[in-house]
C-alpha cells in the first residue's frame, strides 16, 4: 500500500461523495410540502440555476481566453506542460460542479425544512444539517480527487527518475497549479458576483419594499423578493463554497510544492528515499485532507437535538460538538499520518541559518497551531459581531445620537477588530515556521482546511435555515412553524459570522502558503523590500484591495439603483400587484440582479488577475513578490474591518428587535436609535456581503496567479551536487541577467565538512565567456 | 568659503529668522479693531496659549522619560553618544517654539485681518498670508539651524579623522537624528492632540450649539466658540506646523545619511575627497533646504492682488504665483548647487547590481521627480475633494437616498483616491531610485520639503482667514467684511485640501528615506519579507495605523461627549446666557478640550513609539524594517483614504449651500438630502482632521524610532579596505550571532579588476576561533 499511497486520498474522496449521494437522496426523498410552498421552492431553485447559467456562460468565455494565455505561457516556458491547460479547465469544472450540486440541495432543503419544522424541531435541523452535509461533501470530494487524480497523472507524466527528482516533480506541481487556478477564478466568479448579486437585490426589494410601499420583507407581492431569497442561496451557498474550495485546493497545492522542497533540501548529501516512492512528504497533505472527509462524515452524524423543546442554546451546541470532534479525529489521525508518512528528521534550509534538522513531530505541533489559530480568529469575529456583546452594545449606545456616531462607532469596531486577528495570524506564521519552516506554515493552513467539509456544512445550513423561515412567511403558515424555523436561522446568523471569520483566515494562511511556494518556484533569494523597485510594488499591492473594495461597493450600489426601478416599474404598470390579485414579474427581477452582478464583476476580476501579470512581465520576479506581499498584507486588513464592522451593524440593528437599554431607558424598534442603526446595517451590508468577504478570493488568486507565471520570471537555475565521503558539496547557480555580451551570476556553493558548514555566495560579472568559465571552476574546486 | 560650506545653511537660516522678525513686528503693527474684537482674539488667543501650556507639562514629562531611554541607548550601544539626549531635548524645544511663534502670529492676524477687511480685500489678504509667512519662516529657519548648527558641532566632536570616515560620520548623524527625533515627538503631541481637540470643540459646539439650541455657526452665546476657534489654530496652524517641521528636519536628515553612503561606496577604492572637506553629498540636502529658505522669502512678495474687486481665483492665483515661482527657483538653484557639490561622477551601490556609477546630474532629476509628484499628488488630492468635481458631485447625488448611500459614495471616494496617489507615489520611488539610488530618494524628498516655509505661509493663511471670519461674526460687522474675509476662508479651504496632500506626500517620501537610511545603519543586507519573522512583523505593522486610527475616532467622540456634556450644563446653570445678558463660561469648555486632547493622545501615542522598539529588541533589525514598511504601506493608504473621503464629504455637505442639481431638481440646505450630507461630514469630520493626519506623525515616527534604536540591533559591522594598483579589494565582516563557542559570521569581499567585478559573500559557522581565523584567511588572501 504505501508505494500505492495515492490511492489513499482517491479512495476517501470517493467514499465522501457516495456518503454525499446517500444524504442528497435521504434530503429529496423528504416532503417537500403543500403546492404553495413547492411553487415558492421552485422559484427560487430556477432563479439560483438561473444565476448559475449565466455565470456560465461568462465563464466559457473567461476559460477559453484564461486557456490560450496559459497555452502560450505553456509553449514559452520550458518547464510548464501544456497539460496545464487541461487541469485549469477541470479545475473549473469541478468547482463549479460543487457550486451546483451546492445550489441545488440548497434549494431543495429549503421547503423541506419548513414542512418538517411543522411537525419536529430535530427533524427540521436534520433535513436543514443534511442539505449543508451535501454541500460541505461535494466540495471536500470533488477537491482531494481532483488533486489526487491529477497528481497521479502528472507524476506519471513527469517524474520519470530520467532527471533530478526535485526538477522532475516541480514541472509535475506547476501542472497541478492549474487545476488550483481553474478552481480560483470560478471562487472570484460565485464569490465577487454572487457578493454584488445578494445585495443588489437585498438592498433594492427593502428600499421599494419595505420603505417606499410598506410591505414586510419577503413579501409575495414585493416582485425582488425572489431574488432576494435566490441572493442568499447565490452569496452564502455558492459563494463561500467556492471561496473553500479554492482554499482547500490552493492550501493542499502550496504543501505539496513546499513537500517537495523539503526533499531537495534533503537531497544535499544523497538523494531522498522513502517507503512512499520518495515522496511522503508531497503525499502528507493530500492524506490528511483525505481524512479530514472522513472525520467530517462521523461529525455529521453527532450533529443532533433530541426534541421541540430545544433552544439556539442546544441547536448550537450540537453543531459545536459535531465541529468539534471533526476537528480532534482528524488531530489525532494526522499525529499518526506524520510519524509513519515523513522520516523521523527533515532537512530544512531557513535563511540566514542554513539547513536545520527538524523532527517530524514539529509538523504536527503546526498543525495544531493552524487549528488552534483558525478557531481563535473565528471566536474573536464572533466576538467583535455578536449580539449582547460589548462591541456591539457600543454601537447601538452610539446610535442614540445618530447616524453619524453609529457609523463612526461601527467604523471603529471593524478597525480595532484587525488588532487581535492580525497578532493571531502574525503569531501562527512566526510559530509554524519556527517549527518547521515553509512546510510548517503550509501544514497549519492545511490542517485548518481539512474539515472543510464539516465547515462548510455548518456555514450552508445557515441559508437554508433562512429560506425555509421564508417559505413560511410567503406560504402564511402557522405560527410554531416560522418559530423553529427562526431559531434555526439565529444560530444560522451567528455560524455566518464564525465562518466568515474562518474563511478570512483560511484565506490569509493559503496566501502565506502560496507565497512560499511562488519563492522556491522562481528560484529567487528572497524578496527584498529594501530594493526601490519590491518597495514601489509593496506599495502598489496594497493599494489594490482598497480599490477593489471601492468597486465592488460602487457595483452594489449601481445594481441596487436598477432594481429600484424595474420594482417601480412592476408597482405601476401591473394591474392589481398590490392588491394580490395580479403576478409580479419575479424573473424579470432575476435577470435584473443577475446581469448587473456578471457585468460588475468583470472590472475587478481583470484587476486581479492581470495585473500580477502585468508587474511579473514588467519588473521580474522579486517585485512581484513585493505586490503579492502588499496585497496579502492590505487585504486581510480589509477583509477583517470590512467583514466585522459589517457584522457588527447588521447585530446592532438587530439588537433593536428585543429592545435595548440606552441612557437608562428600553429603546425598540422604529425609536430615532434604530433608524440610525438601519442606515449603519445599510453601509455595512456591501462591506460584509460584497467587499469584505471578496478580499479573500482576491488574495489567493492573486498568489496563484503569481504561483503559475512564476516559471516565466525565474532566472534559469540549476542544480548541482557531489558527494565524496565525509564532504557534501552543493552549489546551485542563478543566471540573473545576460545582456548582449555581459552577464550576471550567483553561485551558491554549500561544503560541510567535519560538521562544520561554509556556504559561500560569489557574484560574477563580467562577458558570458568570463562567467561561464567561473561557474565551471566552482564546480571543479 | 568652501570648506567652511556649513556656515552657508546657517547664514541662510539666521536670514530667514530675520526676515520673520520683520514680518512679525509689521503685522502686530496692524490695527487690531474696536474693543470687541480684541477681546474675541484675546480670548481665543489665551484659549490657544492654554492648550500649549498643557501641553508642554505633558510634554515635559515625556521629555524626561524619553531623555532617560535615549541616555540609557546611548550608554549601552558604542555607537551612540549621550549628546544624542541634546540633540534631542533641543529638536523639542526647537519644534515647541516654532509652533508658539506660529500660534501666536495666527491668533494676533485674526482681528487685525478681520479691521483691514473694513477697508480693503488686498490689506486684508496682506495681514492674513504675513502671518502664515511669519509661520513659515519660523519653522523652517529654525529646523535649518538647529540641523546645522547641531551637525557642525558633531562633526567637531566625532569626525577626527582618526579612524574611518565613513564610521566617525555615522556616529555624527546617529547623534543629529536624536534632533529629529525631539521634533516629531512634538508632532505627536500638536498633531494628534490638536486633532483630538479640535474636533471635539467643533463636534461639541455643533451638536449643542447649532442643533439643540439652534443658535449660529460662532454665536458669542455658545460657551463652545471659543474652544471651537482655538481648535482651528491647535489643530490646522500648530499641528500642521509640527508635521511638516517633522517632515522637514527628518528629510534633510535621511539625505544626509544617505549622502554618507555615497561617500562609503565612493571610497572603496580610495579615500573620498572634495572641496567641503570630503562630505560634499552630506552637505548638499542643507545647502538646498537653505536656499529654499531664501526663495520661499522672494515667493511671498509676490503673493499680491490688486483691488477690492478681486474674487476666489484672483486670489488663488496670487498664492499659485509665488508657491511656484518659488519652486522654480529652487529648483533652478538645486541645478547649480549639485553640479558645484558633488563630484561629476558617483559612485553607489545598487542591490544585485553591485557598484553603479552615476552622474551628479541624475540627482537633480531627482529632485525635478519629487517636484513633480509632490505637486501631482496635491493635485490627485484637490480633485478628489473638491467642489464641482466628478467624486464630490458622485456623494452629492447620493446624498438624495439618504445617509447610507452619502457614506458609502464617500468610502468609495477616498478609497478609490489612493489609486493615483500610490500610483504617483511608486513611481517616485522606482525613479528617483533608478536615478540616483537612495539618495536620489531622499534627495526628491528634500526637494519637494525646500520650499515647506511657502508651503506653510500658504496653509497658515487659511485658519486664520477663518479666524477672521468668526471675529467678523462675533463682532457683528457688516456685511461687507464678512463678504471679504468669506473670499480668502474659501481659498484657504482649497489650500488646506492641497496642503494635506503635500504633507501626506511629504511624510511618505520622509519615511521612505528613513527607511532606507534605517537599513545603512543596521548593517543589515537588506530586508527579506521571505523571512517568517520579517513577514509576520510586515501584517503586524500593517494592522497599527488601522488600529491607531480606531483609537484617535474613539478620542474625538469621547471627547466631544464630555464638551456637549458643559455646554448643556451651561446653558442650564448660567443664568441669562441665551438672551445674551449672561457670560459663558469660555474657558472651562477650552479647558475640557484640552485635558481630554491631553488625555486621549497617550495611549496612540505610547502604540507609536513603543512598538518599534518592542519588536527590535525581541525580534532584532530585519522583522523591525518589515514593521516599518508595513506601517509605511497601510499607514499612506489610510491617511489617503481617511483624508481625501473626510475632505470630499465636507465638501458635498458645502455644496448644498450654493444648490445642486439632484434628478433635475435644485436642491438647498435644509433638505433631506441636505441632512444626509451633514450626517456624512460629521463622519468624515474626525476623518480628515484627527485620524487621516495622525497617520502622517505615525508613519515617520515608527521610522525615526527604528532608525535612532538602529545601532543597537545591528550586528556588529567593521569595514576593511586596501588598494593595490589596478586591483581594489574590500572586505566587511558582519558577525550576526554569538552563542556560547560557536559563530556565525558573514564576510563580503568586492574585487574590482580589470573592470571585471567579483564579489564573494562567504558565511561561516563553527567556533569562535574557527571564525575569526576564517576572517583573517579572507583579508590576507
Amino acid at each position: 500500500m504505501k508505494s500505492n499511497m495515492i490511492l489513499v486520498p482517491i479512495i476517501l474522496a470517493v467514499l465522501g461523495l457516495i456518503f454525499m449521494f446517500i444524504k442528497m437522496s435521504w434530503v429529496k426523498k423528504q416532503d417537500a410540502g403543500d403546492e404553495k410552498m413547492k411553487s415558492i421552492s421552485k422559484s427560487i431553485k430556477e432563479g439560483a440555476l438561473a444565476f448559475l447559467n449565466a455565470e456560465y456562460k461568462l465563464l466559457f468565455i473567461f476559460a477559453i481566453i484564461a486557456s490560450v494565455a496559459l497555452f502560450i505561457i505553456s509553449q514559452i516556458v520550458e518547464t510548464t506542460h501544456w497539460v496545464i491547460v487541461i487541469a485549469f479547465i477541470i479545475g473549473a469544472i469541478f468547482s463549479a460542479l460543487a457550486g451546483n450540486i451546492g445550489m441545488r440541495i440548497a434549494t431543495d432543503a429549503n421547503a423541506r425544512t419548513t414542512e418538517a419544522a411543522k411537525t419536529s424541531l430535530p427533524k427540521a435541523l436534520q433535513v436543514s444539517f443534511g442539505g449543508g452535509t451535501v454541500m460541505g461533501l461535494g466540495v471536500a470530494g470533488l477537491a482531494v480527487l481532483g488533486l489526487s487524480l491529477f497528481f497521479m497523472l502528472f507524476v506519471s507524466m513527469f517524474v520519470t527518475g530520467a532527471g533530478n527528482f526535485y526538477e522532475e516533480m516541480t514541472v509535475a506541481l506547476e501542472a497541478l497549479a492549474g487545476f488550483s487556478l481553474g478552481a480560483e477564478s470560478i471562487a472570484l466568479f460565485a464569490r465577487v458576483g454572487g457578493g454584488i448579486y445578494t445585495k443588489a437585490a437585498d438592498v433594492g426589494a427593502d428600499l421599494v419594499g419595505k420603505v417606499e410601499a410598506g410591505i414586510p420583507e419577503d413579501d409575495p407581492r414585493n416582485p425582488a423578493t425572489i431574488a432576494d431569497n435566490v441572493g442568499d442561496n447565490v452569496g452564502d451557498v455558492a459563494g463561500m463554497g467556492a471561496d473553500l474550495f479554492g482554499s482547500y485546493v490552493a492550501t493542499v497545492l502550496a504543501a505539496m510544492v513546499l513537500g517537495n522542497y523539503v526533499i531537495r533540501d534533503m537531497s544535499i548529501t544523497s538523494p531522498f528515499t522513502d517507503d512512499f516512492n520518495g515522496m511522503g512528504p508531497i503525499l502528507l497533505p493530500l492524506v490528511i485532507a483525505g481524512v479530514g472527509i472522513i472525520a467530517s462524515i462521523i461529525g455529521t452524524f453527532l450533529v443532533k437535538i433530541k426534541d421541540n423543546t430545544a433552544k439556539e442554546k442546544e441547536v448550537q451546541q450540537a453543531l459545536d460538538f459535531g465541529n468539534w470532534a471533526s476537528i480532534i479525529i482528524t488531530l489525532v489521525a494526522s499525529w499518526f499520518l506524520i510519524q509513519w508518512m515523513l522520516p523521523e528528521t527533515l532537512l530544512m534550509s531557513f535563511f540566514g541559518e542554513g539547513i536545520i534538522e527538524v523532527p517530524s513531530q514539529h509538523v504536527f505541533y503546526a498543525c495544531v497551531i493552524g487549528l488552534a489559530v483558525g478557531a481563535l480568529i473565528s471566536t474573536v469575529t464572533a466576538y467583535y459581531t455578536s449580539l449582547g456583546k460589548k462591541p456591539v452594545l457600543h454601537i447601538v449606545q452610539n446610535s442614540s445620537t445618530g447616524a453619524a456616531t453609529n457609523i463612526i462607532a461601527g467604523l471603529a469596531v471593524g478597525m480595532k477588530s484587525t488588532f487581535l486577528s492580525v497578532i493571531l495570524f502574525a503569531a501562527a506564521i512566526f510559530g509554524s515556521y519556527a517549527l518547521a519552516g515553509f512546510y510548517g506554515v503550509a501544514l497549519a493552513a492545511s490542517a485548518m482546511m481539512a474539515t472543510t467539509a464539516m465547515q462548510l456544512a455548518i456555514d450552508a445550513f445557515g441559508p437554508i435555515a433562512d429560506n425555509a423561515g421564508g417559505v413560511a412567511e410567503m406560504s402564511e403558515l402557522e405560527e410554531h412553524v416560522r418559530e423553529r424555523t427562526d431559531i434555526l436561522d439565529s444560530v444560522g446568523n451567528t455560524t455566518a459570522a464564525v465562518g466568515k471569520g474562518f474563511a478570512i483566515a483560511s484565506a490569509a494562511l493559503t496566501a502565506l502558503a502560496l507565497f512560499a511556494a511562488y519563492v522556491t518556484f522562481t528560484g529567487i533569494d528572497g524578496i527584498n523590500i529594501f530594493k526601490a523597485d519590491v518597495l514601489a510594488m509593496l506599495f502598489v499591492g496594497g493599494m489594490i484591495p482598497v480599490i477593489f473594495s471601492a468597486l465592488a461597493m460602487e457595483s452594489v450600489g449601481k445594481a441596487a439603483m436598477e432594481m429600484v426601478h424595474e420594482v417601480r416599474r412592476q408597482f405601476k404598470e401591473i394591474p392589481g400587484i398590490m392588491e394580490g390579485t395580479g403576478t409580479p414579474d419575479y424573473a424579470k427581477c432575476v435577470d435584473i440582479s443577475t446581469k448587473a452582478a456578471l457585468r460588475e464583476m468583470i472590472l475587478p476580476g481583470l484587476i486581479t488577475i492581470i495585473t500580477p501579470v502585468i508587474i511579473g512581465v514588467l519588473f521580474g520576479a522579486e517585485p512581484l513578490g513585493g505586490y503579492m506581499a502588499g496585497v496579502c498584507v492590505s487585504g486581510v486588513m480589509w477583509a477583517i474591518f470590512q467583514n466585522n464592522a459589517g457584522g457588527a451593524w447588521d447585530n446592532a440593528k438587530k439588537s433593536f428587535e428585543a429592545g435595548v437599554e440606552i441612557n437608562g431607558e428600553m429603546t425598540y424598534k422604529g425609536s430615532d436609535a434604530h433608524k440610525a442603526a438601519v442606515t449603519g446595517d445599510t453601509v455595512g451590508d456591501p462591506f460584509k456581503d460584497t467587499s469584505g468577504p471578496s478580499m479573500n478570493i482576491l488574495i489567493k488568486l492573486t498568489c496563484l496567479v503569481g504561483l503559475v507565471i512564476a516559471p516565466i520570471l525565474g532566472g534559469g537555475h540549476s542544480a548541482f551536487s557531489e558527494e565524496t565521503g565525509e564532504v557534501s558539496k552543493e552549489i546551485r547557480v542563478e543566471v540573473k541577467a545576460k545582456e548582449g555580451d555581459t552577464a550576471t551570476a550567483t553561485i551558491t556553493t554549500t561544503v560541510v565538512k567535519d560538521g562544520k558548514k561554509e556556504s559561500e555566495v560569489t557574484k560574477v560579472e563580467g562577458t558570458v565567456e568570463e562567467v561561464e568559465k567561473e561557474i565551471e571552476k566552482q564546480k571543479e574546486q
